[in-house]
This record gives C-alpha cells, sequence and structure tokens, in this order.
C-alpha cells in the first residue's frame, strides 16, 4: 500500500521534516504533501505575481486565493491529512483546513500540545488519531502501511 | 425565495439575536440554526447523558461529538453559513466549521473585527462576503431575498 | 430544528417505543423511521408478493431485497441513524446498516449493553455517541433539538 | 484489466493467501489490500502509539479509529470488497465494512459457509456475488478480468 | 412514510391507473411520477413547440431531449422507479431509464412477463425486486410504506 | 408535478414576466427563481453593504460575490436553468450559469435570436431545448408538467 | 492525451476490434475495456462458479451480477462509453449501460443502423454523438485525441 | 507535486505555448491540456465525420457535441482550469467552460485584458487568480509547485 499524506498548520517549526526523515528511515512508501512554508512567499504572493494592492485587505485576499490552489489541490489529492496545532499565531487556516478535509471524508490526524487540548476539542472529535509528536505521526503511517508497531 | 442559515461562531455576544432581529423586521423569510449557545450545556452534554469520564480528553471528546450531530446537521441543511470569530479564546472550531462548509460547497460569510483580519485571510478568502457587524449580515440576508439595499 | 431518524436493528424489544414516548413527552419535532418490525413478514415477505422459493438462500434473497427498498430510503432519508445492538441473533444487518450510514455521512448514535463493548468497537468507533439505553438517546434528541440537558 | 480487491473479514484462517496465492497461479493483475491481520496489534495500536488508556472502551476505541485509517483508505481505493464470514467471533466489523462499501457503490463479494445462510440474508442481498470458497473468489477475479470459466 | 415513485416503461396499457387505483384503495402516501403517456404528443413534441425539422432524426431528437427535462426529474426526485417492459415495441428508453435509476442509487422494481426473463437478465439482475403483475408492485408498496402483506 | 425554474440571463426586457404570466394564466405550478435585475443594485451591491472600494475591479468583486450568494442558492435549488442571451453587452455571466448549471445535472434551456445561433453552439449542445421565445419556454414547461401541446 | 472507452453491445460481430485495429493504426494512446464477449461464457459463469440452479431465473441472476463486476467497473473506469446497437436480440442490457453511463456523467457514444433510428431517439438523445460505423468511431477517437479529422 | 493544467478559451493567439514554454524553462511538472485549436476543424469536426447537415444549427450541434468530449474529459481532469478571453468574438463557451470547472471544484485561473474587467466580474469572482498575461500564469504555476516566486 501506498500513501498520500498532507502536513497542514504550522509552518515555524522542523516537523514534516522529522515526519519525513523518520518515514524515510523506514522505507514507507509515502508522498507527502504540503503548503508553501515559506511566511514571506505565502504572505506576499498574490501581489507579487498579480500586482501590489494598497489596501492589505486585498493584498492577503490575492495571496490566500493563490496559496488555495495548492493547498485545496493538496488535501483532495490526500488519503491522510495531518494538522499541526502549534504555540505561535491563531492558526485559523489550519482549523479550516482540518475542516475541509473532514467533510470530504479525508483521514484527520491532529497533533498538538497538552495546553490546547480543551480548544481543540470540536477538531480532535472528527480526527481519527491526536497526537503530540512527529514520531506518533511516523509510528501511525508505519502501522497503516505495514502493520507494525513500535518496539517498546 | 427563502434562505436556511447557520449562525456558527462565537456564543458569548447576543450577535445571533441582533441579526433575527433585524430579519424579523424587513420581514425576511429565513431559518436560523445555530449551535448550543449555553458555554457550560456545550462542554459538558457528553457527560451528562453519556456518564462521566475521569480524563479531561474524553470528557471533551464525548461533548464535542454529541455537539457536531446538531452543527454537522445544520450546516449541511443551510444555503448560507455565517461565521462569526470574536475577541475571546482560540475559536479554532469556528474555523473548522468554516472549511467544512467551503467544502461542501455552502455560502459562506465571515463576520470578524479589522484587527483579526490577516490572521482570517485563508478563511476570507473562502468566503463570498466578509463583514464586520451584524447589520450587515442582515443587509446581505435582506439582498439576496429581495434585491433591495439599505437607504443611505 | 425538526430531525428525521431511522432506528435499525433489534426488532424484539420495545426500545423503539421508548424513545418515540420519550421524546413525544418533550414534544420533540422528530420523524422516527424503522425497518418492518414484525419478524415473520420481514422474513417472508419476498415470496408472499412474488412467489415461494424452495432454496431458502433465494427466499431469503427476496425479502431481504424487498426490505432494503424501505431501509435503504430510510436511512438516505435520516439525519440521525441510531442503530441498536441487542443480546439475540447475529444482527449482521444491524451492522451493516451502521457501515452504510456512515458511508453516506449520518450522524450515527449506537445502542447496545457492555458486553458487546469490545465486539462492536469498531462500530462505536465510526459514532458520534454510543449509548446503553433508550432514555439516552431521548436525552441526545432532546439535546441537539433543543439544548437542554437533563436533570440531574 | 487490472483490479483492486480488499480483503475484509476474518483474520484467523489463511483465505487471503489462498486467494492470492491462485491469482498469482492465474497470472491476474490484482492488488489485494488488506486489514492488519495480527490479532493483538489490531487490538492495541491506538495505545502503543497513542498511549495507554484505564478504560477499555477508550482503549478500544483509540485501536478501532486508528485501524480505520487503513480499511477506509483500502475500500474506498477497491473496485471490488469480499467480505469474509468465518465461524468464530461477532465479526460485525466485517458486516460494517459491507454496508460501508455497499454505500459508495463497490462490488461486493461475500464469501460465508451454508450455516450464516440466513443470518446473512441482508448482507447477501446487496452482493454481487456470494460464494464459500477461496477458490470461487479466484475463479470470479479471473473470470471478471480474463473471460476465462474454470474448467470442469 | 411517505414514497416518490416514477413509472417508467409501456404507455400503451393502463399499468398505471391498475397502480395507483391499487395503491389508492389502501390509502397509502405515494406520489406518482410518470412520462407523457400520450405517443404522438411524445413522438412529436420537439418540434410543435421548437418548429419542424425535415430530417426524421432531428425531429426525435428534440423530441427525445424535451422529454428528457421531465423523466430526468422525476428519476431524480423518485425513491423507487418501477420500470415496466411490456409486448410491443423496443422499449430501449425504458431499460435506459433503469440504467440511469441505477446509477443514481435509485430502489428499481422491474415488471415484466416471463417470456422476457432471459432478455432482462441485467436489468433484474439490478433491481431489488422483479414481478410481472401491477397487483404486485402496489402490494410492495403497501408493504414497504406499512409493513403488511396481502391476506392469503 | 411542481417545478422550481431558475431564469438566468438578461436583465433589460421584460421576458422573465413573459414567461411567467404565460404559467400563471396556464396554472402551472411552477416556482420561479431569479437573479437580482436591478442594474444598479447589482453592480453596486457589494460596496453598498460593505464599504467602498477605490479600485473598481475590487468594487465589482465585492458585488459579484454578493450576487453569487443568490445565483448558486437558485441554480442548486432548480429543476430546470432557463438562460437567455438578448442583444446587448457581453452576457459572460450568463454563459458562466449555464455552465454552472450544465456541471450540476440541470435540465438547461437556452433562449436566443438566430443571430447568436454559430456563438452559442457550445451552450446550446449542452441544452435539453433551445428556443427563441417566452411563449416557447411556457410551452415547455406546460408540456413538462401537463404533457399538453400548444393547440395549432 | 490518453482515453479509457468501454465499448458495450452487440457481442457477435467484430466491431470493436475494428476499432481497436483502427486505433492502433493511427497510434492512439487508448484504453479499451469490454464485457465478456463469449456468449455461452457469459450466460453460464454464474453457475459455473458458484453451483447450478434449477430456476432459470436464478441461472441468469447469478451469471448477471458476476457480469455486472465487470461492466460496472469498466463503465466507471472510462472516459467514453461507445455502445453498440446490433440487428439481433433485444440488447436491453446495451441501453441499461447507456443510461447508466449518462447518469454518471461519461461521453456517451452510440452506434447503430438507421433503421433503428426513431426506438433509440432517447438514448441518441443522451449522447455527445451517434453514428453508424466501427470508423466513425475510430475517427472520433482520433479527433478528440489529435484534433486530426479524416482526409476526404 | 505535478499539475494537470487545462487551457481554455481564445484560440486565434498563440498565449498556451507561451505558457508551456515558459513553464518547459522552468522544468515544472505540468501536463497541459488544451480544447482542438483548429478552428475549421473544431468548427466543422462533427459533419466531417458524421456526414454533413443542410440546417447550420445541426451543424454546429454535431460539431458543439464531439468538441464536448474533449473538453469535458479535460476540464474533469485538470487540477486547474485557466481560461484566456481575448479580443474577439462572444467566447461564451469560455464562459461556459468556467462555469462548469466551478460546479466541479476546480481551482479556477482567468486571464483577459483590463477593458473586460466589468464584463468579467462574475467569472473572476469565481476564480482563484486574475491576470493578464501568460508570464503570470507561468508564474503562478511556478509557486504553486515550487513555492518559488518570480524574481524581482
Amino acid at each position: 500500500m501506498k500513501l498520500t499524506v498532507y502536513l497542514s498548520g504550522e509552518i515555524h517549526t522542523d516537523w514534516r521534516d522529522e515526519i519525513a526523515a523518520a518515514c524515510r528511515q523506514m522505507k514507507l512508501d509515502v508522498t507527502f504533501l504540503a503548503p508553501v512554508t515559506d511566511h514571506d512567499a505565502s504572505d506576499d504572493c498574490g501581489v507579487a505575481i498579480m500586482g501590489a494592492e494598497p489596501n492589505k485587505f486585498w493584498h492577503d485576499h490575492k495571496g490566500a486565493k493563490l496559496n488555495a490552489i495548492r493547498t485545496r489541490t493538496a488535501i483532495e489529492r490526500a488519503d491522510v491529512v495531518v494538522v499541526r496545532f502549534g504555540d505561535k499565531y491563531r492558526q485559523w487556516n489550519a482549523a479550516f483546513d482540518a475542516g475541509y478535509a473532514s467533510a470530504l471524508g479525508k483521514a484527520l490526524v491532529i497533533m498538538h500540545g497538552p495546553d490546547h487540548q480543551h480548544a481543540l476539542k470540536e477538531v480532535d472529535g472528527a480526527a481519527l488519531a491526536t497526537v503530540e509528536t512527529a514520531d506518533q505521526v511516523a509510528a501511525i503511517l508505519n502501522y497503516v502501511l505495514t502493520g507494525a508497531l513500535p518496539r517498546s
């Protein structure tokens, strides 16, 4: 079995690399998709390509829609959508992605620390797994693909 | 024309009542749906009906899923989904609802103050209208149903 | 809000009547749908209308498909599907209904005693609520429709 | 033509291997998918990766949902879903899979002994073929792919 | 429970009236839909409204598409689609309707005499019931709605 | 039978009223839906409710999206979508509506004069009927609902 | 561009080979799918694999459903469905396939002689092309893939 | 990531080649699909393959439907649909394609000069990006695939 996995959410830590590295080491057949993780590029892509906007709302609007070409295509293509909520920022786009993926019937894995537990209860409630670490995500993908569990 | 409108998001101010009152005054044929807006009931409904849980995660989990019976049914039934982001709390469930509604192709109206503009750019980017006040939501519903614009 | 609720599963106890009576007492706007609960009619309907079959497989086949006209129509029409697993029989049709409803995205409520807990873990895992009694189902429908919780 | 076939149900006999071996011998272009068939791993996967649960319900719940990542992905990917009901256990998850696959419009093949005939009539009624042996499943896949029938 | 039933196929006998009369007598809550059953109107409707065509192919084409507005709307709206194959004509449109309804997941009931049995095997194979008489269709609708079987 | 009909396209002549009047006279059970037909309101609705925009692109963008709440809801609700191409303006929104309705499987009726025949060939090719006059649309709705043809 | 084409209908002439040979000669990238075209195998496959039936109805039923595993999978996988109506037999299964494919939104090409024109008007009315010869089907596939027209 | 991109609209300039060349230079993994861009072949394909029509309407009708086999297949297969509105012709088929793609949830990019801004406001309102030049389309595809922005 192969899996296509979309890694949504936090872009300021290297959790995507950790998951990918762990899966590579286990030789899993996984294709990872992700949003653009360069914060500045992601913020300014719309005006950089389609022209400046004096009003910040439209500056952001152009960028958000352009990024949506990538994120929606990736979510639709994914078998599993992992959404990571980190410590910084509002991360409403991560929760939006989780809702979008849920309505499409994607298998949802949510990753966050214990302090966000209550605030994420609806998001966790729609998920098939809730974890705290990148290693757990890799262990899940390994189990789903091979049936093997981590050695204790 | 009639509309069914789901009012998602903030539950600590009376914005739902304002919209409903304004629509009633304009005699619009709108059916409003909403989540349970009693914060305590919403938090504890799962354990109140299905039994206590010592672990807060499962306490919340039971409640979140029980609330999902109502919210998902309402979103699927709605023609228009209005999502209000207020000043307090993380409100990830509001963003989740917006993503869920968006994937189902619902007409999305987002309501928030100017300070959340940048953080909500992806959510606004998926919406057909972004507003700040309950009066604007009512004006939108009036225009959609009757074609009439507010007198200036 | 109104709900259409399909009550699937066990046909040898009066759990459907208990739920309906409790909802009637609470004046909830619920339309209940159910399979044919007369065991003999349900078993023999196919041959009674379409002619006898010497082979038991085809006797049952004709009946099962005829009953499917009712059960599939009802599941598709329902907002909530409640599936009750009782003490007798294999009840594979109940689990089939649960899977069918789950794939259609229906809100699933599973009702069974504690001794079936392990055997029903996959079915419970797909549900938005798991309960033991008819009163709990009624309490869930009441909460979903009115936001009110049972008085303790 | 190629086929993707999901083999659901009984995990305590080697029926999956028999089908795969027979298809290999006939050089059929079939990709087989299956649930995790290690009973202990399947039962404990949730807590092994995501942490222990004192309550058996949540222990099972975590596992059932984790397994659902694999089973739902596999069912959605399959052209044909074969569900085997064996002699042991309740096997409600097998019937659940059959209902899930049926609602998605998958071609359903049911495999069971004659003593389960009456109890499985609704499941058989939704199937395109009902058989008793692994050889018959292989003969079906061969016929579907090549048009050849078993030599008598 | 209410049902919407589309009666497709043969237009030269009064089988539709027989079913409707029998259901009326049993006081069933059924809405019947049907194609235009006036043969000449059905053949000439396109050119009568949209202008004559010298070429018979386009004469028929205009009519067939105009009739499709009614038939497709009715099939989509129906819970149950009954298709009657009579003794005359090719009736390919009846078989087309059966295939169309089947792909939409409608409950299919096929009605024909024993001499068409072999030629209709694929159509019968997609149906939930195969009958010979209008009384049997009425008995099916009665059973589906009330659970009552014909008295023998 | 009842029909819901969306009348898309040209807003500067009274073709909608003509169709509605003709249907009323024939006592047809038709619910008509339409876009906002006040040209100025339709152009300025976005800024009137959500605030002025110095850039004409965003002025129009706000209005177009607000109008889409009405038009998409109406198209999804319609059984039949009639699209009228008149003599003035580019009318790309009319062709957009036709494509949108076609992808949703709606029954499409296109209305235009003979001089647009070649330019509208793809749109006509997706339609179930192509007509020139409001009377012809009314005759189609009459035939679809009652089976009666215009007297010659 | 590549195409997957399902060739449904008549199984007693070599029209499928003609189309395939013509496409091969033009080096088109087409994958052809077809039903089992061995009449006897197709009729008897069910009982040959799953056991004899004394009643001809169930003999045929078993076979029809087994064949449906192949035909439905093929139709769902196809971009274009070509349905050929020949001179012999009722061919209701061909019309059923056409209806099934049409409801799934497949591009439909119908192939038949002029004497079937009137009887096939509804089927032709749902098609994107109606032709008489295998050469025309090949020319269509060539045009769709390369834009080249036959030299006159 | 790979993308499949359908390039709809204007066929009299070389904008498709410009985009393809720019993407090739950036070594992007994009498969481009397009309608038949030979104006005469596109107009006459229907009659060239399926026989002459004295009436221009049916001449065009045959061609439009034949072209639809290609265009609909391509739109359904595409991740991104780019629609270019040029200076000549009515281009209603371009707007139809945009509406069709929008209803299927495809990511829509619209390309046109500033003078069409007002007339295309509804089409632009449904798009995720609006641009003027082929270079901008290529920059968008580059950003979506690699996250890189054009150097200023």
